[in-house]
């Protein structure tokens, strides 16, 4: 079933859309836009690297979702969805980045088509894929409209996991052991960090076994020593030289579903520094990972983290950990729940996190983190089984 | 100078200044805010993969550029910009995915900070980086300023390339027929579509000799047979079969610089009405590539090429190509000019397209592109030198 195409039974879309179509009741939303594309797979299947131009799924409260795109790209999704399902069209090729017409005049066409030019349609205004000229365009061409905001309204119902999706995720974690494997194993003195990039990149797709591996939504992150204190540096092409940490920051992808993870190489022998905040961030991971349970809260396991980083006298400042799933560039987290000290939702069984306190000093940098399953009772499921410390090639 | 942070040297940062703030002030711009992470980089050489956050390079007219974004990428900004000619500056985590409170509020008091509260301020409207959301925030944070709308005002400047910027497309292009002659060699029955793709990648990055490869804003686009009907699918975990055609839409890619190339392999016998689209493809690319000159427009290569297959038969309705260059994800190109009828741009020496007249019917596809530069005088330059035909290993 690695090519079932759309991925999921027609029951695990079938309660996607219930729970959607209930958000959307109680939000007081008749129709809505979903314009991310991580938001359109998780309804309907679609998939396709076509999202650098306007598409979306219009989900009326009754009848079938409707793939909306460039015309070119109605047959990706006659491919990649359910048309038993899931209706499709599209806009003319003259919308495609075009100064004298928007494609979200098109859409506003179809939605009147549809009955829905009077009705109060939700779209997504905090997202990558709806621009403030589309807002503007789409609110201009439906004058009847209420246009309402129903940012993330979808991302919070992909939070609990089904055990369908979290069988993907147990699949994408088993690449993810694979390529951090790779990359502690490779790690040397010499090595061109772009020829690792290669590698941990050609593994990941490659995949374990029958499982292929789908590209993931942020390329790895693997700084080295000094930029090692950024966060999102990506390689070049110096080699790794001893006296140097480097955090490698990869996620393995099965079928658009990510598992996250880093760990750190240092080669040569680590200095008392970068020690003490090892065991500061060991006993933090743990602290956090024994109250990441149901019926906490997520700024419980930030708070846990706190606890042991001012022991140690590291202030981070900044979250500790974002849901995971289902998603597309540029980002892998679901953009709902933060792991930090204000965030006060509580922890469902089935919710899947990255539970990340990278550590990024002004000239130095470390990341072991672990992503999890929360489950019914006790501790969550740790998806990968790596050694939870900092890897030491002398 | 592969490894040179900035890439580009002090002058050609100037010259790229000079020529924004020119337009700005056609515009009537006292200060722009560029959201797209292409035209950060272009203006001031910040490169990470951070902008699945908010961030942007405030450009004043007078004085030095102001990176703006999350506090822990600050560390990432003071490693790739020059940081004489380049100010950085960064807000608190708990911006970061809040519902409380959003990043441009702390952009708009940056900005009145800096005497910017009562300005024109250019914003791009359309721009995957610049939401409904923030455009809102924004403007409620400053009631004094005039939000202008500046899309694709970076971008235009960014069409004609610089020696510099040419040599650095010279590089990607040797990476790109690296990856093509991979994918044509490899390609076989068997083989599974997801291995060919990480072999492909992991070439790419590995780049030229001394030239490492960067990560292109698109992965592979790869479908075979029937999904080659459909322009933007990426890989299964299929193996190829006899019969079917498979397109390779690839770019390499060196320091952010861009060159896309696509060749179709078949494997078996093609029909003859592959044959005659092939043949009316390759007359239709020679009849563009012989009228993309400076001085003529760009509307001229697609009526060429509308030309041959209006002869065929064959109504692709689709523009025909895209400047390229420096990017990031999610698109390669420039989005600016497009290669269509209604497009009537003047070309320029120096302007860089991927001419790309793919073919997309109800139940095959067939894509043979070129990349190419124009000259000051006849033809354009032909960035990759690979046969330019429907490549059938029998």
């Amino acid at each position: 079933m690695t090519d079932a195409i759309p991925p999921f039974s027609p029951a695990e879309y079938d309660r996607r859309l219930d729970k959607t179509r209930a958000a959307m009741a109680t939000a007081g939303i008749d129709v809505l836009i979903a314009t991310d594309p991580s938001n359109q797979a998780w309804l309907t299947g679609y998939d396709g690297w076509s999202f650098y131009v306007h598409q979306a799924v219009i989900l009326p409260m009754d009848g079938k979702p409707v793939w909306w795109g460039r015309r070119q790209d109605t047959n990706g999704a006659l491919r990649t969805v359910d048309v038993s399902r899931t209706d499709v069209t599209g806009y003319p090729d003259n919308y495609v980045q075009s100064v004298d017409r928007h494609p979200m005049q098109h859409l506003a066409s179809v939605l009147a088509d549809l009955g829905h030019g009077g009705a109060r349609i939700g779209v997504e205004m905090e997202n990558y894929y709806y621009s403030a000229k589309a807002h503007m365009a789409l609110a201009e061409a439906l004058p009847g409209a209420v246009l309402v905001d129903g940012t993330a309204l979808v991302n919070w119902q992909r939070g609990v996991k089904s055990a369908e999706e979290i069988g993907f995720m147990r699949k994408a974690a088993r690449i993810t052991g694979k390529i951090q494997t790779l990359a502690i194993e490779r790690a040397a003195p010499g090595v061109r960090k772009n020829e690792l990039a290669a590698e941990i990149m050609a593994a990941g797709i490659t995949g374990v076994g029958e499982d292929w591996g789908d590209y993931p939504a942020i390329v790895p992150l693997m700084p080295s020593g000094s930029d090692a204190a950024a966060s999102h540096l990506t390689w070049n092409g110096k080699p790794m030289v001893t006296g140097e940490a480097t955090f490698f920051e990869l996620a393995g992808c099965y079928r658009r579903y990510h598992v996250p993870l880093s760990r750190t190489v240092f080669l040569g022998s680590p200095p008392d520094y970068i020690r003490r905040a090892e065991a500061a961030l060991i006993e933090g991971l743990e602290a956090g990972l024994d109250v990441a349970r149901a019926g906490n809260r997520a700024c419980d396991i930030a708070n846990a983290l706190g606890a042991a980083m001012d022991r140690a006298g590291i202030d981070r400042g900044a979250r500790c950990g974002y849901p995971i799933g289902l998603s597309y560039p540029p980002d892998w987290g679901e953009r709902t729940i933060s792991l930090r000290e204000e965030d006060e939702n509580l922890l469902q069984p089935g919710m899947t996190f990255h539970f990340m306190p990278g550590l990024w000093m002004d000239d130095w940098g470390l990341e072991i983190t672990e992503s999890i399953l929360i489950t019914e009772d006790g501790p969550p499921e740790v998806f990968c089984d790596l050694p939870r410390r900092l890897i030491v090639k002398d």
